[in-house]
């Protein structure tokens, strides 16, 4: 056995003996211990601090001397005196071991250090961004041995960084000269790695370069774009902004913007350059609101549905609008960002957009999954990301299943008659008292209930103006609860319900929400049209689960998630009235929030997640709700409410329903079909 | 031994066994014999048609039976109905073996096909260009097994044509979905590797497509832009043609340009734009001319030296005009001619750079060498490429030398008092009766002599207008010859010379070549201004030559080639009269012609070739004469007609010079140093 000193590393435990002298971040390097430099050593970037610890270590066998490092020198001095170095920490590039030593790397210390993604998860983002700075010393040009600036660049690159086969744009070598020479040969590079691994140099700037890089996460939905800009170093969101999609204007859901593209020539182009000038404004709002230059923006992640995929992209989509629902590309994509148009970020910003899994299962359900893991998943976990288009997955580490199913933007707000979008003024929360059939509610902007003192003068400012999405899902859910809506969906009479708030409305009935006409307001109810689009909505979303159950083979799911970032804001137990969702322990209900946009937090800040969720999605089955017979049976069978057939043995736990029947025989009120688009 | 029919392919004699019924196009493929196939086999493009031979072959020990090959069938018959199938001709991908076959492949049946480079030129080009055209039948979507059509379009290229890894732009997924289905599910992608092999596709068309691809050959000197449109199957140039460099506003040679970047903020953007603008109108002339659709130009090959090679790739050239003269990038570049805003070609047309050998030796220097191939020689060969600057390469298979001399303009007819460009009416060449000094001379335009009958009427039209750059050698050569130049290079008076056609001009003379004042025309004469000019222009030439010769630790050369379009012009005695070129058997010394285009050419046609010179250029050793103090001092010696200490033993067996000097102690007539600049 070796008498070189034994050095221990942690909290990795890695372990090795190594020559006296030997600096602490070179034995790290040798035994793969997660230890940062961007200066690759020499002292400048300050990134590979580590905390020796001295002492009797009986767990590790070791006796640590003081001296078992050599003693703090003029660079971690200089570093000391003018940035500030904490007590007991040392510069690993510059402390060479001397002795037996254990070595503690602090987490801000680790490349791959660990993100806490949420206070509520447990789950973390492992940081490995696919751009990083790295500090190089170029050799200077001589002229006996003439070889160009860049390939002495790349020279350096792989002699100090052991990276090879650097390519850049031109654009790179319009720089490359004035930086190298301004720095003395020496150099900060912005490195992208692509998910081949092929490295490529974005921008340089001259000397040790104290800059940030920085990227953004875009969740790309067809109402809203959301957009996270995320530090690439810790990953830590500095800022979220959204906005409406301005394709808004072309069409509410996805098939009539494709039809829109299909009816007007060059329409499609029309609603490309809308969306990428809105990401765009987004880019420069969102750089703003956090204090950081654009420039510094190097990546960007798309996680979108196909057709705003396509659209995105500029690829016509009209073949996604009509079977067999083929996708131009289905595969991940790192593309430059000039190429869509994004000019708000540094000119070589790469993108990436997540893998599409099916015609109409898009990278926003690839980057749920991402987020969720079903496919890490012991027990059967059903995952519904709510929106325009629900995106459904079912499934455990054996085998996921995934689909989409046209629910309409019903569960949003819109095609409601007093429906609006959640803004503050909106009825979020629904109670209707069983025995009074009286309604309390709350509304956004407000923590009152209506019926609570001060609820007036809270909400005076806002008014209240109308009901959203999740505002409905509890006021019909409520409504069936308190016997006001029947198994069929159809609203009683005041005189079946014995409330005066149920009023006729020609041939069929509505409920009094909150009437504020005599101020001047407005009344605001429940109409028998909007509980059909409820109907039409749950069932589609319903209908969509039960398929895969079916696939499955399975009759009831261990859990359920609700994502999308209205799903945040939906009660389990109302959806589960509706029969929304399958029928599944309540305490079994969560919510994941804004799932998609968290997937594409996760490929932004680690590249091999790319890599993973691509392999991931060409495992995950893909089932085609669209031409399935079965599919428009469950629809049929999930218009009831709950459901027509299928028991709720967990909510009938801790809920019983009133059985009540409004239906007289009055035409029109059998299941409607309902046709996608 | 197998009973299989034994297939033996000639001209490369390549055989095998085969089963009765295999393809005579699957026999090839398997054995690797050169067969060409757009379709892929299926009877679409005619591309594989072989000359089955039949009878006694005791050479090769087999007798081929007149049934040895499956009858001719329908969809040979519909061929040579359409198109005509010569006579003993087949399809290959039809005719299958039935018994032992000798087939011949024709030359336009082979995809590497050998294409005759010029009729005084044995060598030849391969043709194996980068972009190739490759039919396949894609597989329709499945709803079940969604994939995108990039996705399968992929997945047809690696199973018909075992091309892996094909990449490409959004550009090209915006025309994919349209295009394939338009042809129904069978497409011809364009596709270019890089010199990687990397396979990306530039385009799609529908069906199988009929049209032809075509590159852009491209010698982009600091005077003139020279282009060769080829066409990629065949390697045939359809057209020429060629412009001034627009940069020619900006400074006449390339240190002046390089000096108006220094001086003028945005001066090498300005640069950039011109020459790109013409490069543009270039290419759409050039297709015009050749009735081609510029958007079938799917790749552009580009020589030049590294000044003009910065600045088509919008690189400011400053780091070129000082020591080191570092280049920003001296490998061989394959980027998108878009970036170089070259839009005349197709718009995902391919550009490729070869590699600059140093900051004074470029590509054109890289091309001339590929074309002339000193490091397969087996003696050792001195190349000149003549132009504002001169490269020079010299070795042979063991060891190539490169340098570039700053040779200046006056060899192209500049910085002469009578110069102009080689265009009718320039006097081209020119003899001196060595007894009665009178001249007599050809120009541009006109086949006779001066003193021929009939001369004066044949250049009525275009006049006697001045002296083009291999006429200038020529005068000044003969001037020496007939003694009315001393080895000094000082030219006598008329008392001195024994003609009255050397007349005073100031304290020195000059020659009257041509006098038409008398009639309203020139005075074309020869001034001591002009021998000095064509002195340092040559002593640097020469001066290079013989540093290259010192470096390699010879004293003479065995072969020179005369390269540049002027090259083609020169005569070796004269240039050797005047000591432009080290002393050599004259029958030694050949023109190249063209050299650097036509290794545009061959780097155009064959992308093997490009690995190759790039190959080489690594193992060239580069001498930089700038900062070189013998360089100086070979500079001065080459001062005199043709040297003051070099002997020319193969001169002097063909031409005895006038020991003759003029020297009456005059001022100012010392070797001058030449700057570079």
């Amino acid at each position: 056995m070796s008498n070189d000193p034994l050095v221990i590393f942690m909290p990795s435990g890695k372990r090795g003996r190594f020559p006296v002298g030997t600096p602490v971040l070179t034995a790290a390097r040798q035994l793969g211990v997660d230890l940062d430099s961007v200066c690759g050593g020499r002292g400048i970037c300050s990134k590979c601090q580590v905390e020796p610890s001295f002492g009797e270590f009986p767990k590790h066998g070791v006796t640590v001397s003081p001296d078992a490092l050599s003693p703090r020198n003029e660079v971690e001095d200089r570093y000391d005196r003018i940035r500030g170095l904490k007590q007991g920490r040392r510069l690993g590039c510059q402390a060479r071991i001397q002795g037996d030593i254990v070595i503690d790397v602090p987490p801000e210390s680790q490349v791959h250090r660990q993100v806490i993604r949420k206070a509520a998860d447990s789950r973390t983002i492992v940081m490995d961004p696919a751009t990083r700075p790295y500090y190089v010393e170029v050799a200077q040009p001589d002229m006996h041995e003439p070889s160009g600036d860049f390939q002495r660049l790349a020279a350096a690159l792989k002699e100090q960084w052991d990276i090879s086969g650097v390519t850049a744009d031109t654009a790179l070598l319009h720089r490359l000269q004035p930086a190298l020479r301004k720095g003395e040969w020496k150099a900060t590079v912005i490195l992208h790695r692509d998910h081949h691994g092929t490295p490529r140099i974005l921008d340089i700037h001259p000397g040790f370069w104290e800059g940030r890089l920085y990227g953004l996460a875009i969740d790309l939905g067809s109402t809203t774009i959301a957009a996270h800009l995320c530090d690439l170093r810790n990953g830590k969101v500095l800022a979220s902004s959204g906005l409406m999609n301005p394709q808004i204007r072309f069409g509410e859901d996805l098939m009539s913007r494709v039809s829109y593209a299909m009816m007007n020539p060059g329409g499609d182009a029309e609603m490309t350059r809308a969306v990428r000038t809105a990401i765009n404004g987004l880019a420069e709002s969102i750089a703003t609101e956090a204090g950081v230059d654009p420039r510094n923006i190097v990546e960007t992640v798309f996680v979108c549905n196909p057709v705003m995929h396509h659209l995105l992209l500029g690829i016509d989509p009209v073949e996604l609008g009509q079977a067999p629902f083929a996708l131009a590309t289905s595969e991940s994509l790192t593309i430059p960002a000039r190429d869509l148009d994004l000019h708000a970020v540094h000119p070589q910003a790469q993108v990436y957009i997540l893998p599409c899994i099916a015609g109409h299962v898009g990278a926003d359900c690839a980057a749920v999954a991402l987020a969720e893991e079903p496919y890490k998943s012991d027990d059967i976990v059903l995952i519904v990301d709510v929106g325009t288009n629900a995106e459904i997955l079912l499934g455990n580490r054996e085998r996921v299943l995934a689909c989409s199913s046209p629910t309409g933007p019903a569960f949003e707000g819109a095609q409601i008659s007093s429906g609006q979008r959640a803004a503050p003024g909106a009825i979020e929360r629904v109670e209707i008292d069983p025995v009074t059939k009286e309604p309390r509610f709350k509304v956004i902007g407000c923590d009152l209930w209506s019926d609570d003192p001060g609820f007036a003068a809270a909400t005076a400012q806002t008014g209240i103006t109308g009901i959203c999405g999740s505002g409905i899902i509890e006021v019909v859910a409520e409504m069936r609860m308190a016997g006001i809506v029947d198994a069929g969906g159809l609203i009683g009479s005041a005189e079946q319900t014995g409330t005066a708030r149920c009023i006729p409305q020609g041939r069929t009935h509505a409920y009094v929400l909150h009437d504020a006409t005599a101020e001047g307001g407005p009344l605001i109810m429940v109409t028998q049209g909007d509980i059909r689009a409820i109907q039409l909505a749950k069932s589609a979303l319903y209908a969509g689960a039960r398929l895969l159950m079916d696939e499955l083979g399975i009759d009831r799911v261990d859990r359920i998630v609700l994502a999308g970032a209205f799903g945040a804001h939906i009660s389990p137990k109302h959806a589960m009235v509706l029969g929304m969702i399958p029928d599944c322990p309540l305490d079994r209900v969560s919510s994941a929030g804004n799932a998609a946009g968290t997937g594409a937090r996760i490929a932004l800040c680690d590249i091999s997640a790319r890599a993973r969720i691509e392999e991931e999605v060409r495992r995950i089955l893909k089932v085609e709700t669209a031409i399935e017979p079965r599919f428009q049976e469950h629809f049929v069978a999930a218009n009831a409410i709950p459901h027509a057939t299928d028991p709720f043995p967990e909510l009938t736990k801790v809920v019983t329903l009133p059985r009540v029947s409004f239906n007289t025989g009055g035409a029109g009120e059998g299941g409607r079909r309902r046709r996608r688009g």
